[in-house]
């Protein structure tokens, strides 16, 4: 494998920091799931930790390496699921942690981040505005500003979900991982790519924030103006140029799932695996719903990566 | 502590046969549901695994030691969840595996055994009628019959839960046990009083199938006419007196609570926590419902146990 950024000794380093409740998470076959999607289904599942995302495998690793010796205050920009960890893994190691989210972000994970006695700053804009007034925040106040997928302590926590699928017996054909700024995809994608190359690693974006996704087919940066999906968790514009360098290292495959797909794959989820999960948790059901005949046969593993979703735009939604 | 029929040395030993899918299951403080419930929460959660309950863990013990050195057929009487797993744990190993179950049994239940190859034969009552059938069945045709809480595996497998529980930290100083034949109560019960006794272990059942917990508190077997919960993995009615015994042994309380409890605690679950879980599996919230004061700054872990549910009911009850 070409090189990335991460290095899967360091991976390894990352688990030793994390608090184990975010680790070995379960990863089991769900049955009742196939009839309607035609092939071999497992889960890996991200949510059932203190934050309800896989976020906090990354912030543990930010925390942990601050409260050794770093500065005792850091910012973030979030959607919500970073900031919701990052707040967590703070608050547990007394540092001072701001996040920066758009006002319209999920109410749920605002109300959870304030809970959790993190400083909240809302921008009236989107997840990218909120990344520059993060920016801004840390070059004015000298504090550590964390940028998800580009710090490569995000990616290494989320590796670490990757060091647990290819530990897993039997093994599994193809991984389906939510792509957003990167950091699940690049770090799951190079464990995998590292030590199980034969399995096929397949991002998921939605067709409303496709920024990533054309960006890797064109093999060069692509931002769009604006994004247009529930997948709140993953809609952002502008990738990150190092992140994509080390997705087209990592990715088989990049694909794009329509809006009513992502809702169904949420509707499966909760009828058929008792799970209730944000939108960008169903991605990958949702990939197996627009294309049965490319994964018919084989054995899939999905991430489940986040259930936080406000119950009022779930029920609109899903109608459970 | 006085002996039980359950010795921990057994119990750890059973943690060797039984699938890793079962075991080590996530243990995690849910914030969200606290400002509800007064206390500190954790969720000790047993629906992540390819049954949606913990009663694979029995079953596994079941079948491994079947499939060592014992016949190659077998039955039981189930209220869906039990036969759902030892469908699983014997499809693996090349066991022929019988259920008996009530026609009024879960739907979805259903399903899934018939799904997993298990033959399904359905009698015209209860749940104690289906014992009945079963041991008929047993004898007749000479095949192993797996008594739930009586034969001492299913007890040992859900006490592996209680080693992951008292293994936990940080410590927690109630864990509420959903109570129906009582292998998850007696088993989870013995490991705790026996390794972390200043833990209170409190079961809980519905207050329409209350004879274990009638007779827990007259020290003697009392049976009931009729049950009468929507709480259908908990809903017995002859409570079986080694069950009893033990239950005498290892439990500080065991009380009733009402159906509107058990709902409110599956929407409780569902809004705050992500998950679609089974009446029986809402027992310990609906018991921090009805008695806040009792449990007001405490650390209290509940069960999850069971995530089988019709859809059309749990919509119906929830509203979800």
């Amino acid at each position: 494998m070409q090189e990335t950024r991460l290095s899967t000794a360091r991976i390894r380093a990352a688990r030793q920091v994390i608090d184990p409740v975010f680790l070995d998470t379960p990863l089991y076959r769900c049955e009742a799931l196939e009839p309607a999607l035609g092939c071999t289904v497992s889960i890996k599942l991200e949510t059932a930790n203190p934050v309800r995302s896989f976020k906090g495998r990354g912030t543990e690793v930010v925390a942990s390496r601050l409260a050794e010796h770093g500065p005792r205050a850091v910012v973030c920009a979030s959607a919500g699921n970073l900031g919701q960890a990052l707040a967590w893994s703070g608050r547990g190691r007394g540092l001072d942690v701001t996040v920066v989210a758009s006002r319209f972000a999920t109410e749920a994970k605002l109300d959870r981040i304030r809970a959790l006695g993190a400083k909240l700053e809302l921008v009236d804009g989107d997840h990218e505005m909120a990344r520059e007034r993060a920016a801004a925040i840390a070059r004015d106040d000298g504090i550590r500003l964390v940028e998800d997928s580009l710090d490569i302590e995000t990616c290494e926590g989320a590796a670490t979900i990757g060091l647990e699928l290819v530990d897993s017996v039997p093994s599994f054909d193809t991984v389906l991982i939510a792509l957003g700024g990167g950091a699940l995809a690049t770090g799951v994608g190079h464990v995998v790519k590292a030590l199980a190359p034969e399995v096929e690693v397949i991002c998921v974006q939605p067709e409303g924030a496709p920024a990533m996704t054309r960006s890797w087919h064109g093999r060069r940066v692509v931002t769009t103006d604006s994004t247009d999906t529930i997948a709140d968790g993953v809609a952002g514009r502008c990738p990150i140029p190092a992140v994509l360098d080390d997705l087209l290292v990592v990715a088989d495959d990049a694909v794009l799932v329509q809006e009513a797909s992502i809702i169904a794959g949420m509707r499966l989820l909760h009828d058929h695996a008792g799970l209730v999960v944000e939108p960008s948790a169903a991605l990958g059901i949702a990939a197996l719903l627009e294309d049965r005949d490319r994964f018919a046969g084989r054995h899939v593993v999905t991430i489940v990566c986040g259930s936080n979703v406000d119950m009022g735009a779930y029920h609109r939604w899903v109608g459970r």
